[in-house]
């Protein structure tokens, strides 16, 4: 018998450590150890993320492909990182693959994971792979860095602030997008160079939601200008304008960058970005409510309509 | 309607946030952002290890309790970071929950996580819940540190080192030991200081089959005596000698420390570890082949019947 074997786990442990050679001065330790060893670079903090992707709630096939579902389980960490003004430079893949589809398949998934990854300079330095009965389980950890003290963090608003985002809003599930959408890792870094940012998050659970995640716990609230937020082309063109932006507000998943700057660094950023999609949405206020302001100039408050996980029974 | 829910996801996060109160000169940023943010310590390296536990296959219920099932994911990423000589500090969790379960599930899931992350002195810094329809996985990532360069790895043994385990194998699995064991981190953290250890790794998939990890890839081998290795109380007393001895070899889920050190530091830490159930069961060797060196003397190659999961088509 061989110590070494040729098919099944070990196998697909090898695959993916020929394809990520790491620098032995930052990653003394990477893939085929018990755990990984990293030298954190002084005058530096670590950045850590962790998502789990699941079949049938994040990703569905044959909707994605395989490749999809591996990319989209790095680009949602990586969105994460992106939030904080961090630079990612590490992965972890915890994998569970569906046993009934094989091997090709799994190597589906994880070229997705390692293409995006080779695109962002990201060494997969460990992880665990198993296979099971269940649906495919993508878990990434991701870690970062970002110079000491400068992570941009949800909390740290003004009242009077400008609220910006990076790009239109609405319509990723049905569209695909989600699957496919360029985190902004390399945007978010210009931006905290460019100006102090305030508070920043990722959309993943829909502007309705996450413009509360960066007030209403630090007792501020928003007023946010119906008119000003940009609605991704992927919403129907055929729909009511006040169903466009339902779907701008409260469908999520938009993996935009959400954030919080003085007015003045606003405007700057405005001028200095004209080749990006960065909009003023609104402002941020001393009031913990959150307001749409609608065209005719009438605000009324703006409900929750996000992303909602649930049991059954409580 | 509410901007602050008070079932589901948020509710649960909430809860766990409250039961971890962290050092923000260590940990500026912990559960409730979209990462977490770590200020290493200078001159220690970091040491990170991922594990994905999955529902029928590292654990079944109604064998293991929620909390049980909770525990070992944490335990066995402790074993991992242990086996590098690492302490550990922090813990990401990230948990796809069944919804037919519901919420007190979850929460005693948390809570063998929590109880144990609280034994070893770790925060849970942060990770990711979801629910679902499928089974219960728990993917945690332990992150600890280590004086620089001093993370011991599967390379480095040497031909002529002594082999040592730090306690008795075989029988985890259908005893239950593999849901309760105690993760050596102590007495690996105990070693390390007292003798250089050459290699390590933690028993997962068996003596027979992780005896090979700190050997074979460097072209080195091994001779283990048959009347050394000690048996677990768990492996039934009335089986034969040779089967106990099987059992001992090929269970795995021991989650003892196997590791190598010179002879005479061996002979020291035996001395000085009297009190632990420390064995010396064999030798390096300077040929790539793994032997049994049996009670009546002859030596015979030990074959590989190690734990490998393996696709139902290639």
């Amino acid at each position: 018998m061989s110590g070494e074997p040729t098919s099944g786990e070990f196998a697909f442990i090898d695959w993916v450590r020929r394809q990520n050679v790491f620098d032995g001065e930052r990653l003394p330790v990477g893939i085929g150890d018990d755990a990984a060893v990293l030298r954190p670079t002084p005058g530096r903090d670590l950045v850590i993320a962790k998502d789990v992707l699941l079949e049938g709630v994040h990703f569905t096939f044959p909707e994605a492909t395989p490749e999809l579902a591996g990319r989209k389980s790095l680009a949602v960490n990586l969105s994460d990182l992106a939030a904080m003004g961090a630079r990612p430079t590490l992965a972890f893949v915890g994998l569970a693959l569906p046993r009934k589809r094989g091997h090709a398949f799994s190597e589906q998934v994880h070229a997705g994971i390692q293409q995006l990854a080779d695109e962002f300079d990201i060494v997969i330095a460990g992880g665990d792979t198993n296979i099971w009965d269940g649906p495919l389980v993508v878990s990434v950890t991701l870690v970062g860095d970002v110079e000491q003290g400068q992570a941009v963090r949800r909390g740290g608003a003004q009242a009077g602030d400008w609220i910006m985002v990076t790009g239109p809003l609405g319509g990723s599930l049905p569209s695909g997008r989600h699957l496919t959408f360029t985190p902004r890792v390399e945007l978010a870094q210009q931006l905290c160079k460019s100006a102090p940012i305030h508070s920043m998050i990722d959309l993943s659970d829909g502007l309705s939601r996450d413009v509360r995640h960066l007030t209403i716990p630090f007792g501020l609230g928003a007023e946010l200008s119906a008119v000003a937020i940009p609605i991704h082309d992927d919403v129907a063109s055929a729909l009511s304008p006040a169903y466009r932006l339902d779907h701008a507000l409260h469908d999520g998943e938009d993996f935009e960058l959400l954030f919080t700057v003085g007015p003045e660094q606003g405007r700057q950023l405005l001028a200095t970005f004209s080749e990006f999609p960065l909009a003023h949405i609104g402002t941020v206020t001393a009031t913990p409510t959150i307001l749409l302001k609608l065209a005719n100039g009438i605000s009324r408050q703006l409900p929750v309509s996000g992303w909602e996980h649930r049991y059954e029974r409580s």
